[in-house]
């Protein structure tokens, strides 16, 4: 089947570039991109034609760095001190997701959340529950979210009503993963929650079950001070905090790492060295107080980069919002280097947004061709003066100040979700 | 006539303190708060009731720094460097008011969007045109938005296409001023750009004139260093910048001055002692790169703080949003200091949003005996698991997470506007 979407497209092929195709037709067959054209050929004018007219149409969004569970405590206690958040809220409200109803009601409308926003593509993280893990991956790829879900392991310092033995979270692994071969677009990825709530028996376990079933991995790194001290009192061996997933065989092409925000030159050496991808968290590092993250500098050194939402550490889950608050944390980042460091443009913070995020996934830059349709049209008619500007300008403007309601349509994987 | 509104009542009356009254009852006379109860008494028994039913009622919201005519470029222009952002984008955007039906079309669609964004109170630059600013100030009564306006002064360093002769400055002044006499919620403003674009003679002219017609004044002061040391270039006697105004009769009580990023001790203590108000404007402060304001210092010595969206240097029109950029610099500032200076709760952010701004116009805190109402009503259908929380935490969520749409109703000087 070939369809014609039409309206202005957007995308950012590589860091700093923006190209445009302004009033051109992109063809699908079968939901998979055959071109973007200036002008539609004659062989597609009977196609089944889908008008955006003066609309802006751009990838969609990817978040590689989310709680699924924390969802419900969005937007609070971000007055409180880390450890204070993370008992009153953070384990408290995870720990409800032994409760299958609760987790369909929640995760139903998270999935459907991320849709309204634009995200169709994620890398997140479930709660240590295996029933509600595989309710989160239904419900994604029932809403049309694709990507990866890790179910959380944690068998150490954490509270008795939220954590599991070893042996419990090896046997609740296996079973997850065998559950998971019914899911297609929705994969597992294995998900120690960070160094401090694994065990060394346990982490080595999971880079075998990694090596074993050639699965992904995702984790927290070098997020704040406390944090890397802790690392470094458990694990005394390790000279830096990368180290103790390494040695278990957790670092490798395909490891996520969230906020990397004192990642010094060595440890960002060995992301780049070993393709493991940094997941920039800018709202959850403001929220928290965690610290900027050198992601300039990251980029010049040629470590793989994209971004997360980190809800609820972050308070936002609109990728733009995200994208936004990149630009802002990059300009502190700015000032607290006495203006010598260069902030993240518009284009640039997109670029993480999109392109960025999704090669994780193997997709190519942009609308690539043969590739199922990942992207969002924005509508801006609530915004003054449209019609004088370029179409650089409506971009910029669009990341600024889009909201849910002004994304009109989405398509993921090739079909329209939204 | 007497009024009953139904809902959950919160407010800030000191910074640092949240009151609430849930499942109150607040009584309106001719549109005046007579007081929240807890129970209705009896003797209101009879009169309109308006339910609101489970939902926030809160304070409406003041800005006290932004621009009208920057409105159109809002969210644009980000990556510029400052002066190719005013050369580009300011000047020329502002410059577009001299035409009035384009003033009338612009000023009520922002209007409009400050009501829809539960803004009631402003003080507000115009561009330098006596009819555009006596359009928005029309435009502003009629939403239902009340505060000061300013037609902005400026006879030098300016583009050839947007300046006045000092001669025509004081003209239009006085013209605008007596024009104003019309008005009744919206007022006038003195409003010398900043020190760089008037010269010592206007200036102190503005300085007799506010004595004279005993009127309140607004300007800019050390937002960045560059403007500072040009500052000192322009009027070297001046051992800090605050003395430009001060020289010329413009620091008084009433004196409103946006940014104060790099006011020293000095500075603020003459902030302080002449009880001139800082308007804090995080977002933009963050988007330009100017610096981290030290708003707790401010506090902690006495100054009064206020907020200002600044438009179009800050890309949010809505004060929820500019009081979460609030926080975000408050951490950076944190951060910045080493983690010593403490942040500012969400609770502090919305007293400087609400009570310290109107407390400029002379309200008292919250819902004040015998005062106009002013209020917001927040709805957060959207937002999950509502009825588990607490009024406190649902307070915290409605500053991280509400959208317009969620501002149900909006009262302004005691009447209903949304």
């Amino acid at each position: 089947m070939i369809q014609v979407l039409h309206g202005n497209f957007l995308y950012t092929p590589s860091l700093g570039t923006l190209e445009t195709v302004p009033d051109g037709y992109l063809v699908l067959q079968d939901g998979r991109t055959v071109g973007i054209f200036s002008e539609l050929p004659e062989r597609f004018s009977d196609a089944e034609r889908t008008d955006f007219k003066n609309a802006l149409i751009l990838p969609a969004f990817t978040d590689l760095h989310l709680h699924a569970p924390q969802y419900p405590m969005l937007g609070m206690g971000m007055d409180l001190p880390l450890l204070d958040w993370l008992e009153r809220y953070t384990f408290r409200t995870e720990a409800r997701f032994g409760d299958p109803d609760y987790a369909r009601r929640i995760y139903r409308e998270l999935a459907q959340k991320l849709i309204e926003n634009g995200t169709t593509r994620v890398a997140m993280f479930s709660s240590l529950h295996t029933d509600a893990t595989l309710i989160l991956m239904e419900e994604l790829e029932n809403a049309g979210v694709s990507g990866y879900v890790g179910k959380v392991s944690m068998d150490r310092n954490s509270p008795d009503y939220y954590t599991e033995s070893t042996e419990q979270s090896k046997r609740e692994t296996l079973r997850w993963l065998k559950e998971c071969e019914r899911f297609r677009t929705v994969r597992p990825i294995l998900t120690p929650r960070f160094t401090p709530s694994c065990s060394d028996g346990l982490m080595r376990w999971l880079g075998d079950v990694a090596r074993e079933y050639d699965l992904p991995v995702q984790s927290h790194l070098s997020e704040n001070h406390s944090e890397i001290a802790w690392v470094k009192e458990l694990a005394p061996s390790c000279e830096r905090y990368w180290e103790t997933y390494a040695r278990a065989g957790l670092w490798k092409p395909k490891t996520l790492m969230a906020h990397c925000v004192y990642s010094d030159e060595i440890e960002r050496k060995a992301m780049r060295d070993y393709g493991v991808t940094a997941i920039h968290c800018a709202d959850s590092n403001i929220n928290i107080a965690s610290g900027t993250a050198p992601v300039r500098q990251m980029l010049e050194e040629g470590v793989h980069v994209a971004l997360g939402s980190d809800i609820a550490g972050g308070a936002q889950i609109n990728m733009l919002e995200v994208m936004q608050m990149t630009i802002r944390a990059s300009k502190f980042k700015r000032m607290e280097s006495g203006w010598k460091t260069d902030f993240l443009s518009v284009a640039e913070a997109f670029y993480l947004g999109t392109t960025a995020g999704s090669s994780y996934f193997g997709a190519k830059p942009g609308f690539g061709e043969g590739e199922p349709l990942h992207a969002v049209v924005i509508e801006e008619g609530r915004l003054p003066d449209a019609d004088r500007l370029t179409l650089r300008e409506r971009f910029e403007r669009a990341v600024y100040l889009s909201k849910p309601q002004d994304i009109v349509a989405v398509y993921a994987e090739g079909k329209r979700v939204k």
